[in-house]
């Protein structure tokens, strides 16, 4: 196999055969091509595109690059989610414990925040002695334990995805739908799953703003999910707001186990039971989603779903006695609520300017290198279609960085857009696909 | 500056600024931006394509990138020629000659034989003594003194060229007009010159197999050339079959003393004649391309032209008692003649076939380590339209590696095409371009 002849055929826009493309993703993790002519290739791919096919094989390439995890042992089903990352997105926390009550494994490998969007590890992270970095043994062992794991990639799984992201990060080829689809699929896949719930969310604060960009990926990913023989259910999402009212690491978590309790955040609650629901009946334990979402809502009102949550974080080294008690958690030294001195409804809010709001108040990283501050965020008060009086705070932000406030009270003052007329708050649940 | 920015524009298919390239141009060479960026900037502009500016400003990039050679110290215009290589394409070695004695200055910085095409350096270097290595002073001294120079791209030239030619040849984005013209325009403008002729050449035997595609990269040369405001002609040229009867480093050297002695090699000299006419009417010698012919076959029969080659390259350190006496060359171990057994009209040469067998024989190179015998080559007796009989010899090859030689026979016998209808040859001049 020559890579500069795999190259060119790329370029000039053929079909890459599963050979080829296993040579090229294995060559280049062993490190015998060069960085310099794999991105020529991911430039080439990125322009060109790939077929279905084509992505099956980048996606068993680079999952076969490490480690699959064999979880046959335990019995019953293994169903995860996967969401392609947003604003207050918080369902992982809600759903993980709702499904394992309801009896299907939740095994699940989660990422850190990154830019304006926040990560599952990060948030779990806030609570004092959380340990996301279990080896396989204790993945297991939590597992069998109690239905659901939350842990961070290791090093043994998908090695090839995480050196191609690097490159693709600093290669302007990150968006691509066939790339990303091997990058989150050959991750997914390493977990030991038999089904996939996906949530591909779509709007400002998404990484997919247009609906149809996300039906795209939602496509792609199935795709590559039944080529696997894994089950596999999308449903694209809104994220035109920030999802739930709590932005912020302790602040998702705390929101979080305020769902588990019972508290009924619309929205959030709305989203999460659409996906535990979908998750409940992959796993064999409903017959249908609605039946899912009844069962859902039964380990929430039961009190088991907050129960599991508790046995999980505890097994993974967390101290509970932070979510028993709330409020027992350390505050930010500063805090303001922001006004807009204006009336109206609100009709838009700039979701990606939100995010990167948090980020500046420390909730999150411009760079892997930054640290986190687990108590900075932002809590709304209103959200579109919410009527604001002039003097209505529209949310407080939370910070130890007094530095930074002007800065993000601006920021957040023109990201959101007012009207005179009344507006409907957008369809949260835009699509399911099959 | 943002060099992933600047990436994702020309993925995206937008033109770039003069700031920008020259950013990514000028970084790249100095090291402070990696091959991995700069291979999948190069991928992204394959495909996406460059406009004329943006073309130009590449090629000033690399242009400055190196020393810009300054002979405005030397009366009278300086004119260069640039062929786009080819099978027998020894025209620099008769009429740079022809120009300089016709009173226009010829400073010519050329390249080496790789692949299935020779180089001017290769074949000057096959005359014992004769040194392509000059640095700039040597380089203006003997242009002052006879009005021709024939030196190799030495490290203050566009060194830009250099690195980013090496980083297309394992990236798969040789082929792209922009980046092509912008690699010999920068070398050719760093000539100090004030015109340049450019023989494109397309056919079997070229780089641009179609005449199409060889107008485009003529057009796309002339359009930065005269962004430089240099005078500048393009001729399309066949390559369809060897230029000239004989092919291999001293075989071409002494086909061209040859021809400027007065033998008429057809179809050389007429390609020969067209550029030279083509450099004096540029040099302002001449009032029209016919009348820098006529100089030309004045400069030949005058026996002025060979003079001024002995001239030259003597003052390169050559020995010219090999130019005055021819057969006191050495001559290879091995030679065969090859019968094709078959009679009929010769229709078709594959060229580059012909081209890859004289590199096997020794003439030509694989890669840049390879060493050339000079000796080694090709004689051809019988060219397109030609009829041969069965027992005619079509070529006669020249070797000192024995082990070559069967594999060579069979390798230019498939490369022919017979036929029993007469055969027109193919028109050698197909198009100017001003």
């Amino acid at each position: 196999m020559n890579t500069v002849s795999i190259i060119r055929k790329k370029r000039d826009g053929k079909s890459l055969n599963e050979d080829e493309i296993f040579f090229l993703i294995d060559s280049y993790t062993k490190g015998k091509i060069p960085d310099y002519q794999f991105s020529a290739f991911l430039m080439a791919g990125y322009l060109n595109g790939f077929t279905k096919k084509e992505t099956a094989f980048l996606t068993k390439a680079m999952l076969y690059s490490g480690k699959v995890i064999d979880l046959s042992e335990i019995p019953g089903a293994k169903v995860d989610k996967h969401s392609t990352g947003g604003v207050g997105d918080k369902t992982s926390l809600i759903l993980a414990p709702i499904v394992a009550a309801a009896g299907v494994n939740v095994p699940m490998i989660s990422g850190r925040g990154l830019g304006h969007t926040g990560g599952t590890l990060d948030k779990l992270e806030s609570i004092p002695g959380f340990r996301t970095d279990l080896n396989l043994k204790e993945y297991n062992h939590v597992i069998k334990k109690c239905r659901a794991v939350l842990i961070g990639q290791t090093k043994d799984i998908a090695p090839a995805d995480k050196l191609i992201y690097s490159l693709r990060d600093v290669t302007a080829t990150v968006e691509s739908i066939p790339l990303i689809t091997g990058s989150i699929m050959s991750k997914k896949l390493a977990e030991g799953i038999d089904g996939l719930v996906l949530d591909v969310k779509t709007g400002s604060g998404a990484f997919m703003k247009k609906q149809k960009d996300a039906e795209e990926l939602a496509l792609s990913l199935m795709n590559t999910a039944k080529s696997f023989k894994k089950k596999v259910i999308a449903i694209i999402t809104d994220m035109n707001q920030p999802l739930g009212n709590y932005i912020g690491n302790w602040f998702e978590v705390y929101e979080s186990v305020k769902v588990l309790q019972g508290e009924k955040v619309d929205d959030l609650l709305e989203v999460s039971l659409n996906l535990s629901g979908a998750m409940i009946y992959l796993g064999g334990k409903a017959k249908s989603i609605n039946e899912g979402i009844d069962i859902s809502n039964e380990m929430i009102s039961s009190g088991k779903a907050f129960k599991k949550f508790l046995e999980m974080v505890e097994l993974q080294g967390g101290d509970i006695s932070f979510l028993t008690d709330l409020e027992k958690y350390p505050v930010s030294k500063y805090s303001r609520q922001i006004v807009l001195d204006k009336s109206g409804y609100i009709k838009t809010i700039d979701n990606y300017a939100i995010g990167m709001a948090a980020l500046e108040l420390g909730a999150g990283r411009r760079t892997k290198a930054d640290k986190i501050d687990p108590k900075a965020g932002i809590i709304f008060h209103k959200k579109i279609g919410d009527r604001l009086k002039k003097s209505d705070p529209v949310c407080t932000i939370y910070t130890d960085d007094q530095s930074v406030i002007d800065n993000v009270v601006q920021k957040i003052q023109s990201s959101i857009g007012l009207t005179s007329q009344k507006v409907k708050p957008p369809k949260l649940i835009k699509k399911f696909l099959y």
